[in-house]
């Protein structure tokens, strides 16, 4: 990004605008803009910075304006967001390549017990053979701006914080619908770039009718399963194809057989070459969150409170899920994938446990708070404006540690099915009798039709013996919590406590027909005052409790409002101290992260090498979930049949890379690309160690993964049979 | 050795005699006696045989002779037997050094909830401090000599199977009897080399006061317990010193405060300096049991039968035993070392499990043994002496298996321990009334005594809650299992189990006083009579399943000589087939094996580096056991205070060492020796990958590991400050 370029030329709605600008402006005000390229390897960075980067310095071999320039078709307009993943366009006709596991919940829905395409994998032989991929859209961001001014301009000094907050979610709103009516099909979003301090706008072109083309079987695409899940090496074909369609004009349509394939600005290029180890690679993706900028406080709350807890509750759910799914097959396929989402998380947050206590990061982040608090102490005016700002944030922790074990389990409420669809129903019905830009996001007019999407979705997995036991194992949880009647507790949190835990459960379960699909789906139109009227149990369980989650709601965003005030003046000062700009935290918004090919040492006297093979796959192969293979790709295996896919010196086919670029989640499906911006694999997972990554970045331990472009190929073309895709994605097969 | 020097000197108790004769003459009949140097890393090798194995060339720089000479003072020497491991004397005062697991059970017997050894570690400050070993024994291999002929002599061609077991162990206690009569005060055992074929005498010095004379704490030498165990890499500080007594005219001696510490003839000098990745190393100890002669049916046995019962069985008892002992300290106490011993066999069999899975070994076995077949059946002659030898072999593993569920819960039912005294009691009383030679070996005179010591010992450790919860299990074990009435059980074998299994528990415990230490001394000297005539719960019980057990204490002897004569036949053709020699599977004699210190991989782009450091004995540490290390050595640590003790270019104190010798389980405590014969470390397990070396060893998986001599002289003299100890040992501390 050339800033004289740029400076005369304020874009609103284009690539760049005022964002560049002030980034640039921040970084040249410190002084310190080369500290930027000395830390290349930490930052997933917005792509209107990556000019500053001297990637080619570091091996990519292209023009950087050819992998983002604002005004005019490059690399970026290849890559999309597929639900909460990344994808990149593979062919002029909308192909997509992502993973398996952010194709799964289409996979799954689209499997019966007798037609279990997650089991048996799923090829569609010509495009009228692909198949809808339910609750799915993508995404392709067209442009952003810098709104901070604007979103900041309804807060003023004497507000309360919970005004802060409500005044800030009100202007975003506002300018998101004022975006989207004057670029009718698109989608807006107004980002939070850092706390409290800077807002982008991004628009996105916005795909509905996406379907599913190839998925390997599971056995495949999600082998090793929950045991390998996190961890390096890995032999997970974890990839599939989908296909966005448009409407015969090519606007932005729902599904329909009159649709036809999407065509992209640009598509990625496939490498079936692959790489090796040392190579350059970067990838571009939307990683969803991390949390670099927060406070020991904040540190100590995830290590001792919230990520005990998640792993406690998300271990006992799960088990009761699966068992429930020993029954019979139609049962395990509804649970699946939210076992899948569970167990993910579950073990992410094992791993940032041990993380956070073997590399004692709370402790160090205290450390450079110490030296802060000492900079801003040792200067008057800076004492005066920002000598509270950390003892202040600590003490929102402080607050939320001691209502932690109450707050957790009512907010996990929903965990239980029919209390989810009876809270939302009601929920939404009092929403909805509010001004649109005044209602909870969910329920505003421009995020209707995709709630109830996903409400419906939700309920075809609705299986009501399981979730009543799941209900009683909350109300269980809640019984054997702590005191029903801590100090710290509202007195409201205490009687709730009580209805929660004396209402039973049969009575709630037996005397609701929110399990009725049509039932659910009225509900969804009903006033409160009709809700209210209704003789449904769950209905009145959950309008009972209504006015306590409005407090913890109203309570939440106090905290969130004070957070947000406090981090900013924090970003602020700490950019003061250390001389110094910042990567802002993911955000779900377009990224890019750059890095190479890389073994590592997770602990003493292990070293992992960076490329895995077939050899590896047949080696894990135990014939039982989840290490099963198909006959098929032992034989070949045996019989050395890789076609042009092995790896010349290795003589095998590579199977996973490892990488030290800096993702998070979101990151899953980004492409893989070499220095001439080709895919040569698909991002999926980090290394077990590097689930720190969130909180923070190193050298040493952090690692990403994904499958190499030699084993999809391979799979796709050799083992499946779908050469017809090897052909539309222009690869040659000498 | 060189086999004219010896061949007119035949001296039947002095080394090498006949036994190394013998194996030379086979390699010159089969005319390969060079392929032994070809497979030099695989072997257990009899010490007599190491001068075919140009260790030489291999990175030894003594000379051979000074390793294992019959004719003079040599290396070996200074090597013993400590109960079931092996040890090094390291100084001219009997000083040994061994594994802290083979002290284990010393450290155990000294501790008490109040004076807890095991916890706190134990160092004594000078030798009046030194603490009874109880139940510990030394030997030093003193002699052996060929008595094949003699054995075999006893066998003729006509005999039963069961005629024949009988008379091999006959003929082989007399032998013993009569060389421990020539040679008062040796212990005299014959040790089977190749199964009904060779056999050697071998005479031992035999010393009884053993003294415990430092212990680093459980939290250095148990670091990672069960869950690092058959594990690398590995930061455990395996080793602990104790000292042999002996009266003070040098004669072997149960413990006296008059005795005197035994002098060796030869002592093996420690070397500070360690070693490093590459270095050649050599290993001298007793290694206990190998099948790798056994065949593909033996191995499906084991993989689908006793393996997978010992996993399940064992997982069960550990479990019963911990969760007794989280009552309180004294009963934890009691039960640590069996729960060690089960834990350590249960882990050992998973590993062994998976490695005859993945690496297919059976299956190669069977191959290997088709193409033996064929070589068999081409030949008239050999088809007729040798042409139904395996399948021979396989119908007896086919009726173990047919019975392996009975026979395995029968014979485990002395996890009960009050059962295991009440039967032992019993079966002494009925054995001891036969003549000497005619008794089962625990009985025979020279026995008795280490028998009731023993027993003794397991009483101390008895706790009757506990064992009656065992003895529940076992009876609900023998209920679940199987229909009581397999066609192929034996009528006694369906109304032993109802017997067991309607006998109320309560009965046996409350109805007996076996739980008295007098009344089990009591019970060890009456007669049959006696016993069938006291009123004890048990012992009747006992009694009652008496000739069952003798039933199948017969089944086992017809079964052993079946296989005796068939081993002895295959081993013999294999051989005539092969064109090669064998080395002999291990039978808890004195074996050499050597090797490097050697990294390696034990799966797809995994590498395990051989050294590992004090910086990972901190980085694993957690806080929880078994991950706990004092204070001290994290403090040191982090000071760098490593003394003469950190490898130079590690800058760090090495903990333990990895290298690719040939070891099983007996090889714990023997001394890691490099090409000078000095003490570089002490094994003390294998890597899990290993665990398989038991049936068939391969360079790829195949590595043993031990405590680095700088970590055990950096606790002993820079953390716990025993400097006597240092200088005992001769070393400088420069």
């Amino acid at each position: 990004m050339n800033l004289e370029q740029n400076k005369g030329v304020p874009k609103p709605f284009s690539w760049a605008g005022r964002l560049s600008i002030s980034f640039v402006a921040a970084l040249l005000a410190v002084g310190f803009a080369g500290r930027y390229s000395a830390h290349a390897e930490e930052g997933m960075h917005p792509v209107s910075e990556i000019a500053a980067l001297n990637l080619n310095e570091k091996g990519l071999e292209m023009d950087v304006e050819d992998v983002f320039n604002p005004d005019r078709v490059c690399l970026i307009d290849g890559i999309c967001k597929v639900n909460g993943c990344t994808g990149s366009f593979v062919s002029g006709d909308g192909l997509i390549i992502t993973n398996h596991h952010c194709a799964y919940r289409a996979i799954q829905s689209a499997s019966t017990a007798d037609n279990d395409l997650l089991e048996n994998g799923f090829i569609a032989g010509n495009r009228e053979e692909e198949i809808q991929a339910m609750g799915y859209t993508v995404r392709v961001t067209e442009s952003f701006s810098d709104v901070s001014e604007a979103v900041l301009s309804v807060v003023d000094e004497g507000m309360s914080f919970i005004d802060r907050t409500n005044a800030i979610d009100r202007q975003r709103k506002e300018i998101e619908k004022a975006a989207e009516e004057e670029n009718p099909g698109m989608r807006a979003e107004v980002a939070e770039m850092f706390i409290g301090k800077t807002y982008y706008l991004f628009l996105y072109t916005y795909l509905t009718d996406i379907r599913l083309v190839f998925a390997p079987p599971s056995s495949v695409g999600n082998f090793g399963g929950e045991v390998d899940n996190w961890e390096w090496p890995r032999h997970t074909g974890d990839f599939a194809f989908v296909r966005a369609y448009v409407a015969p004009d090519g606007s932005s349509a729902d599904y329909s057989p009159d649709n036809v394939p999407y065509q992209p600005k640009r598509f990625i290029q496939v490498a079936p070459q692959g790489v090796n180890e040392g190579d350059f690679v970067m990838l571009l993706g939307y990683p969803g969150r991390t949390s670099r900028h927060k406070t020991a406080s904040f540190l100590d709350y995830e290590e001792n409170v919230r990520l005990p807890w998640v792993v406690d509750m998300y271990n006992w759910e799960i088990e009761a899920l699966t068992e429930a799914g020993r029954i019979d097959r139609e049962i395990e396929l509804k649970h699946s994938s939210r076992i899948k989402g569970l167990a993910n998380v579950e073990k992410r947050s094992r791993g940032q446990l041990k993380g956070l206590r073997s590399k004692r990061i709370a402790e160090m982040r205290a450390a450079a708070e110490r030296e802060l608090q000492s900079f801003i102490d040792s200067n008057p005016e800076l004492k005066e404006q920002y000598g509270d700002v950390l003892s202040e944030i600590d003490a929102v922790y402080a607050e939320m540690t001691a209502l932690a074990e109450y707050e957790l389990n009512m907010n996990n409420l929903d965990a239980c099915q029919l209390f989810r669809f009876a809270f939302t129903v009601y929920d939404a019905a009092v929403e909805r009798q509010k001004e649109d830009l005044d209602r909870e996001t969910a329920f505003m007019d421009r995020n209707w039709d995709q709630t109830t999407r996903r409400l419906m979705l939700a309920h075809q997995d609705l299986h009501l013996p399981t979730d009543q036991m799941i209900f009683m194992g909350m109300q269980q949880r809640i019984l054997s919590a702590a005191s029903l009647s801590r100090p710290e507790y509202d007195p409201s949190a205490v009687s709730v406590m009580e209805l929660v835990t004396s209402t039973p459960a049969e009575r709630i379960f037996n005397g609701s027909r929110l399990g009725e699909r049509e039932i659910l789906e009225q509900c969804l139109t009903a006033t409160p005052a009709e809700l209210e009227a209704m003789d449904d149990a769950a209905i009145q369980f959950a309008i009972s409790l209504y006015p306590e989650f409005k407090r913890l709601r109203e309570l939440n965003k106090e905290r969130a409002g004070r957070l947000n005030q406090l981090y900013g003046d924090l970003i602020t000062v700490k950019m003061e101290f250390m001389k110094t700009a910042f990567v802002p935290d993911a955000n779900a918004t377009l990224r890019l992260t750059f890095g190479s090919i890389k073994r590592f040492s997770p602990e003493d006297a292990v070293i992992k090498t960076p490329i895995t093979t077939l050899g590896g796959v047949v080696a894990k192969t135990t014939g039982e979930s989840p290490f099963v293979t198909p006959q098929r790709i032992l034989d070949m295996h045996a019989a050395g049949d890789f076609g042009p896919y092995a790896h010349p010196e290795m003589n095998d086919v590579p199977t996973c890379i490892l990488y030290d670029t800096d993702t998070t989640g979101g990151n899953s499906g980004s492409p893989i690309l070499n220095g001439r911006g080709e895919l040569v694999g698909v991002n999926f997972d980090r290394a077990f160690e590097a689930t720190i990554n969130d909180f923070a970045w190193n050298h040493d331990y952090s690692r990403s993964l994904g499958v190499d472009v030699r084993y999809v190929l391979w799979i796709t073309d050799k083992v499946y049979g779908a050469s017809h895709l090897i052909e539309e994605m222009g690869i040659s097969r000498e």
